[in-house]
């Protein structure tokens, strides 16, 4: 399909947001007003401009207020309509966007506006332009589809048809399902949205919270296939309000743009498909219209993402001295050294299933990194049976390939660039074999008293507040997570939202934290990573006995973040556990949560940029955020008794 | 009244929050439960420290679920309220909040919720504990203080009262009047929250954006009224949850509280006064109760503020060679050169009513505010007919005194440290002339043709977001001004929320600017500023001939922003100005805005950090913010194009 994009979603000047939408290589752009009204050049210029840059410029927006008018304020309108008409003209755009009417003085008169209508579609018609009409959310007397839709049938004019926007119509909870039966060249124009559900004032919701497809909670795979069942054909298009995309980078906010829309057209592909490949011998009218979709229109096709099975390793950027205190830390968290590589400065530990590696190699990837951020996570290994074809999944969705060096005998594994810079490698199912390849055994190094440390139950980011739609939708499209619940945490100095994204097995699983606030340790954390904004905060290990695992790692001298006696009093009287439990976790700084299907133990240890977590994970799938405010205000008072 | 604010509102850690409440010379606290249960101290501890501090832990809050539940799980909140009044006498705490229950168990049986609370009350009273019970506007089955109240006096117990929270009753429209007909010792506590009118979803609205009386849209001067005619002698409490406090530095946030119940306060008593001296000749209940209310209460009573009567001056701080350069900006723009100051390296220059002073004394305020950030506004003068009544108000909203270094002969301003540190001097009426005794003529100094300035329309400032509520209320309290319509405006790289704020009679506006991304142009000019969080960012000034004061200020050299072809052409398009005049103000890069009752016309000449707005005013109240977008967006295309 042809791609577009409106230039409101963009930050920056005119001239900026063209350039961006050229690069993610969008075919159009909607033409927002106000971007040509506060522009520095003229219509023929911009016309220049875009064609230069290989773009069309599909829809000109909005016009407002125009239908439905008492009839002078409606002759006022076509005088102003005729003057945009030669800016459209100048421009080369051939469609205009009229939005259902806000204005007080509108008539609640549907063969008025109708009329009216018609006759702005009589004069677009003298000069070949189009008229698209939109039901707006909060229009005075039309904000439905289906409104809409009839007073376009009434008008009955061939210039004049529906714009359709998943906004609106999701927005209001209105069935979309009536799409279908609306004929596709009577559809002029389709703009997506998604947006996260919030409970506030439509207009304040479209205004501040849109985002692209897939970073939302609408759904668009559903509304899409509907104007497609319609037989529409013409551009897919994104018109995004948000204050976020107003000041991220907007390089970034187009690959976004663009790959939330691959995403979609890939997803609603393979719902046609397996709509197609239904029992043949049945007759089935919906199977044949997916058939005839399919053939009709061209939809994003990128390779299955393969399964993801689990972490396969970790790997940490450092410098000599930091990679002596890491190895000391993890010795004393039980880990093994499990070898050295046979080529760089790299040490590898292991503890059960757990591979972390520690790569102080100068002049590399992790070095860089290093002398960016200081210690930190440069790259997170991930298994699957078929890495070749989750790096190729990747590469369609527009992440960045990412080659290492690689010497002789040494594994190739395909990788690619997670937003904000961490690798990532697909590594095979039997890789924790494979990656012997790599390192030769120390000789030498005695194993370390295993403290019963499993697996990587979890890592949390912390990011900064513009990289978290980003993620959202590079989490969901590169790497096949779904997004679980998003929570609020009040840290001693601001809120963070927290969000966990997994795949179905809940053996990779992601949190993501952003700080609302300025001043809390996340977002301290945040911005020494510059640039990147953000990266790995911390990695949760899991055991299958967390009092036997604490007792362990308290005797090899791990320290862990003190949790309030208070704390335990709470637990004491909010839940019957049983004073002797309690008090064992209290002994141990453990945190305790229940759900209505099992429960979470965990402990935090101090480390340096990063900490770690120990979990205790039973039949319980979220990570513990009730105990976040705690653990958040334990560091605080801890730092603060440091200090004096 | 005992003044008392709960420990949720407050940055930081229990600690931290304490000694900023103290120092704002509170006499209590609300313990917030999840400040304790995070605090690394026992309850003595913290009993000891408050003491220390001299404040009070006149509540425990909150205990939730409680009320109208089945009678299994209310067995086991009795046992977890023991555990709480256990912790309540270890704190000194004498009242527990018991807000009205969210649980989906929750029976909507006010007889069974009676009975419970009274059995409660009963098990608090063992301990000479006393328990309130407050609606939450969320609350499952009660929200209203109305329904509150009949379950209480229900109950009928002693050791059970009523907690009032004035965002709980406001946020749902619900009418306040009811109030006053409560008894005043059934009332045991008294919340007092604000916030902004927004629609959104009610917990949402709560749990982020209240704020302190005279910073939001409530009309809490009635609410308190009731409240204090029902015969309530209890604490004035302030309970704010608010996403930006949670990470301003806290001893702001403390003195913000402060003055928002001493404003509060003072508006209830000057109310009653007036009821009081109502004729006494004819019998009034109202009066009455007035009287009786002002003998029974303290209130606070400040010096009333006097009217101000306009801008008096504006000065810079500078060093020598920005001295010249921004001397010659104001020759250019028609001042001339009045005279150096007698003792200081300052300069004075006029131009109708305006005057404007230039400072590059050495060691002075003024130099020290320009190594901050640069040439700045350092101090404005406003004009008033009681500048120490003025000051004197200003100290008991407790506003720091400024004094300057004053040589002989030179006037004596009274002054006070806005927040931020500008200065605010309050200048006799006539204050023209006086400040003539601080300057002597320089002579040979031939005066430039005048612009046709006549006075200062506005002073636009650029505020970090969390000094934007901190400038309400100091505008509110000290100054005296009202504050207007606030909209958000495009800027290429985020929205700009734009406030007015201004006098009765208009002679004094400030606008308040908040950049809501960190890239605008207003953040980086805030950011430049460092800790002060923002200041001037922009100076109206005002013309009865815009056209032909543009003309002259071309003439002189005056470098104004570009205003793009296109505004005017849509102008056109939009209103029926006339071909000529569109064109007119388009060769002079004049914007224009039409309200209902007038037209504003204005320009922006290129400065340094801030810069200089011409304004022509007609019966016209706004500042031009549809203007806004095509200024901003000129003026970064004016940016890049230099760049290139």
């Amino acid at each position: 399909m042809r791609r577009s994009i409106a230039t409101v979603s963009m930050s920056g000047t005119l001239r900026q947001k063209l350039e961006a939408i050229a690069v993610a290589r969008f075919d159009a752009i909607e033409l927002f007003e106000n971007d040509f009204i506060a522009f520095n050049g003229s219509a023929s210029e911009l016309r220049a401009m875009t064609e230069d840059l290989g773009l069309g410029i599909d829809l000109f927006q909005p016009f407002r207020d125009f239908e439905g008018m008492p009839d002078d304020a409606f002759q006022k309108s076509l005088d102003r309509a005729e003057r945009k008409f030669d800016l459209m003209e100048a421009l080369g755009a051939p469609l205009m966007l009229v939005c259902s009417n806000t204005s007080p003085l509108a008539l609640d008169d549907a063969a008025r506006s109708a009329a009216q209508l018609h006759a702005l579609a009589e004069r677009a018609a003298r000069r070949n332009l189009r008229i698209g009409y939109e039901a707006l959310a909060w229009g005075r007397c039309v904000r439905l589809y289906g409104q809409a839709w009839k007073i376009v049938e009434q008008a009955d004019h061939p210039h004049l048809g529906l714009i359709l926007d998943s906004f609106h119509t999701l927005s209001l909870r209105d069935n979309p399902a009536g799409i279908a039966a609306i004929r596709g060249e009577r559809i002029f124009f389709l703009q997506m949205a998604d947006a996260p559900l919030l409970a506030m004032d439509v207009l304040q919701w479209a205004r501040h919270h849109r985002n692209f497809p897939g970073q939302g909670q609408f759904d668009l795979e559903n509304f899409f296939l509907q104007v497609l069942l319609a037989g529409y054909a013409g551009p897919l298009s994104l018109e995004i309000f948000n204050d976020q995309f107003r000041e991220t980078p907007n390089r970034r906010t187009a690959l976004d743009a663009m790959r939330s829309l691959l995403l979609l057209e890939s997803q609603v592909r393979a719902r046609l498909e397996r709509e197609r490949e239904r029992d043949t011998a049945v007759a089935s009218p919906s199977r044949d219209a997916a058939a005839h979709t399919l053939q009709r229109i061209e939809l994003f096709d990128p390779p299955r993402g393969p399964a993801l099975e689990g972490f396969s390793f970790l790997e940490f950027g450092v410098d000599d001295d930091n990679a002596e205190a890491l190895g000391t830390l993890l010795g004393q968290l039980g880990f093994a050294r499990a070898g050295r590589h046979r080529t760089k400065t790299v040490t590898r530990y292991r503890q059960g299933d757990i591979q972390l590696a520690v790569n102080a190699e100068p002049a590399s990837p992790a070095r860089a990194r290093f002398d960016a951020q200081g210690p930190s996570v440069c790259a997170i290994g991930l298994a699957t049976a078929e890495p070749l074809q989750a790096a190729s999944r990747a590469a369609a969705l527009l992440s960045a390939r990412h080659e290492s060096p690689r010497g002789a005998h040494e594994l190739q594994l395909p990788a690619i660039v997670a937003p904000g810079g961490t690798i990532v490698h697909f590594v095979p199912s039997a890789g924790g074999a494979m990656l012997d390849a790599d390192f030769v055994a120390t000789p030498g190094s005695t194993p370390a008293p295993d403290a019963g440390l499993v697996g990587i139950d979890h890592i949390a980011l912390g990011l900064a507040q513009d990289q978290f739609d980003t993620w959202i939708l590079f989490a969901k499209a590169v790497l096949g997570l779904q997004r679980g619940e998003s929570l609020e945490l009040a840290d001693p100095f601001g809120l963070i939202r927290s969000s966990g994204v997994a795949n179905a097995t809940r053996s990779v699983r992601l949190v993501l934290n952003v700080s609302l606030s300025q001043r809390t340790r996340t977002a301290r954390q945040v911005s020494a990573t510059g640039r990147a904004g953000g990266g790995v905060q911390h990695i949760a290990l899991g055991t299958r006995d967390i009092f036997a695992t604490m007792e362990r790692l308290r005797g090899n001298g791990v320290r862990f973040v003190p949790i309030s006696a208070n704390y335990y009093d709470d637990l004491l009287a909010r839940l019957d556990l049983g004073e002797a439990a309690v008090r064992r976790m209290q002994s141990l700084d453990i945190l305790y949560d229940r759900s209505p299907t099992g429960e979470f133990l965990h402990a935090y240890a101090f480390a340096d940029r990063f900490f770690f977590e120990v979990v205790q994970r039973k039949a319980y799938d979220g990570y513990g955020a009730v105990n976040a405010p705690a653990r958040m205000a334990a560091q605080e008072q801890n730092a603060e008794s440091t200090k004096k």
